[in-house]
């Protein structure tokens, strides 16, 4: 089966000057390619009539689908519905759904003429419907290609994609069936990650890809399986996916996609404890992060940006003789600093970091990167020591993912 | 003087699939729109042959300069080098340089064979050195455009685009005469700074521009002037920019380009003062945005991320009789915080927050969004209530950004 070609065409003078991240466009491929449709290209052109023009007649010679988001909003640099009016040659009508949903977002303001154009569809095309937006979009279809318009908008593109355009292509379509499994590790680089399991990816069925996607202290693995029967690419996937797990047993932090500070919480709920923090480099990431989960609160007591010394001494009684003899970045004063927090959180477990994230304060015995994380209970604490190279940015997101992935680490064992 | 129109084309199966979002091609058109080239269109394509030959050829058909990130790397599916030398018809020659760069950076690890063929570039470019990595940048010029390739790892292409490639477009094309001035404000939304300037803004010189950049809880403005003479286009943005500024003074957060981050810190610094956060539902954000920015140990003491009840009151010293009349989301307790913070960290100024950032939370008196912010010394305290309509995170978000305001217009307050 030929596979099928999407081509993304964004609109917008904003993604142009660099005023905006494109973020829309991974959305977009992610969910693409989890249905078995390749993107082939992604362009994006500014508020300008024959730039579009030009671009959606190329971006057809590309691929089968081509899907544009942005220039649907009210004001008169939105050219994207009168084009594709244009182009279709069709005529704008009354959509009196959309009219309805765009009422139903002003009942209590005035709509000014320019917002009743919303309510306005071009003939030719299938409206798909906005729930987020007054916004709805458009689905055209002519010579075997299928042109969709979206807003720009990522809340209401994403409704969309997930409530619309994925199932009318899942219905409409020749898809293949394809098959995902995520495992998500912390704490060991690619290329050790690749030592151990090599061999196990030599002898991978046939057809069976192995993507590595590194992130800073986290590696996530991907095997994909395309076939022509479901249950039989779910059974090869959760046989060779069970084998790669078994050579990662230490590591894991998740084999179900949640991101670490979910897996992080789910560990604590389900055994029922809680955690706190004491940062020193961090400033108060590492809570931040974990507290970024909703419901957070169950396991989240709290914490102590301990940022100078005197906050590590008066607040969390390290004794000045440590820091005096060991510095603030050391093994002592990260130990002191999670009995501290323990002592008056009162959490079961506690997290600590101190650290020299750069671009000053380095020295020969401690250079720039030089991060100390304690983790534990009253009962235990483990330390590590990490020498980072990276900017000041990197250095603290390496430090907050691995203090979180010694922290995951401990309750997945003590959870065995 | 006809605009010089460049075309940003990213070569890449990581930006397809969605794997990575592209920052790139945002510092590459705002370091481009400043020195007056328009970036007409920016193009992703997968590592593929024909695609990428496909895209170059098109590309030029749209523009003057077509800058290439990506596909440089030493492996084998890294194809930009082989395809610009069969493209150029030339061949590869070992460069001095960059055989010295790669020695340099490979100073005590072996170079593989691979590894070495980075020492080689197409006879026919201009080699752009590259002072963060192995990769050697190239810029070729036929029929009067340039196609200039770049390593994908932002920080090496940021190298090139600083160091060696604006330079030179500097030097080499005939470009306009650009001016910029940025203003960035806080706590007020768009219409109504709108409502504000409307009557400024109707007055501008012919030909300046007014952008407003909306984000999270600020709004940065920034006028744009084009002309022959560098010194009367300054002249009279610095004269409209004062206007501007005169009709804003309560809500600067800077008007020299510094992030919120970066202007707290100056101010902090330039007045002697310290800072400390008491934080709830941010759980540690405020105190770490603060401490990114470098040197920020000489302000930031540190703070008490006072998640539970128990940590509001054992900590911070709120009292038990305001958590259970007011509640923990109310005026009294983040005053009772700042109070607390000020006298166990003793900082000059204390932050103190605390919301329901949802979804979960929120009841009819306080609606999942309600956010108290108090910011204070041990002479005063000024608080506010928000009412956020986002999620989690972007009310997240708002409430580090106004929180962190608040306490930008009380030092610039003070120092008037």
């Amino acid at each position: 089966m030929e596979k099928i070609k999407a081509s993304i065409l964004t609109i917008g003078d904003e993604l142009l000057i660099g005023q905006v991240i494109d973020t829309n466009s991974a959305f977009i491929a992610q969910e693409l390619n989890a249905i078995g449709i390749d993107i082939v290209r992604r362009v994006a052109v500014g508020d300008a009539w024959d730039e579009m023009w030009k671009a959606l007649d190329e971006e057809q010679t590309h691929a089968d689908i081509v899907l544009i988001t942005g220039g649907l909003g009210p004001t008169s640099d939105d050219i994207t519905k009168p084009l594709l009016c244009e182009y279709f040659q069709t005529e704008l009508i009354q959509n009196e759904d959309a009219l309805v949903n765009l009422k139903k977002i002003f009942i209590n303001r005035t709509l000014a003429e320019k917002q009743m154009g919303q309510a306005l569809l071009p003939k030719a095309c299938t409206p798909i419907p906005n729930t987020r937006g007054t916004a709805f979009g458009m689905w055209f279809e002519r010579n075997g290609k299928i042109i969709i318009s979206m807003p720009g908008v990522p809340f209401e593109m994403k409704g969309m994609i997930t409530d619309f355009i994925v199932p009318k292509f899942k219905q409409t379509l020749q898809l293949p069936t394809i098959g995902y499994r995520y495992l998500l590790t912390g704490g060991l680089g690619e290329s050790a990650i690749n030592d151990r399991i090599q061999t196990f990816e030599d002898q991978l069925p046939k057809g069976m890809g192995l993507a590595y996607l590194p992130d800073l202290g986290k590696v996530r693995l991907r095997l994909t399986l395309h076939g022509d029967n479901l249950e039989e690419v779910n059974r090869v996937l959760d046989e060779e996916f069970a084998k790669m797990k078994a050579l990662l047993p230490d590591v894991i932090i998740s084999d179900n996609g949640d991101s670490t500070e979910v897996a992080l919480g789910k560990l604590l709920k389900s055994q029922n404890l809680t955690v706190a923090t004491a940062e020193s480099c961090t400033a108060g990431n590492i809570a931040h992060i974990i507290s970024s989960v909703p419901g957070a609160s169950q396991y989240l007591l709290g914490g102590i940006v301990a940022y100078s010394n005197q906050v590590k001494h008066e607040i969390l009684h390290v004794k000045s003789e440590t820091l005096e003899k060991f510095g603030a970045v050391s093994e002592e004063t990260v130990k002191e600093m999670v009995q501290g927090t323990l002592n008056i959180v009162h959490s079961d477990y506690a997290i600590a970091v101190s650290g020299i994230l750069g671009p000053d304060g380095g020295s020969d015995e401690k250079p720039v990167g030089t991060v100390w994380i304690a983790v534990g209970t009253k009962e235990y604490i483990t330390t590590k020591k990490f020498q980072f190279r990276h900017n000041r940015e990197r250095n603290m997101q390496l430090t907050t993912n691995h203090a979180l992935n010694m922290l995951i680490q401990i309750l997945r064992h003590a959870n065995a």
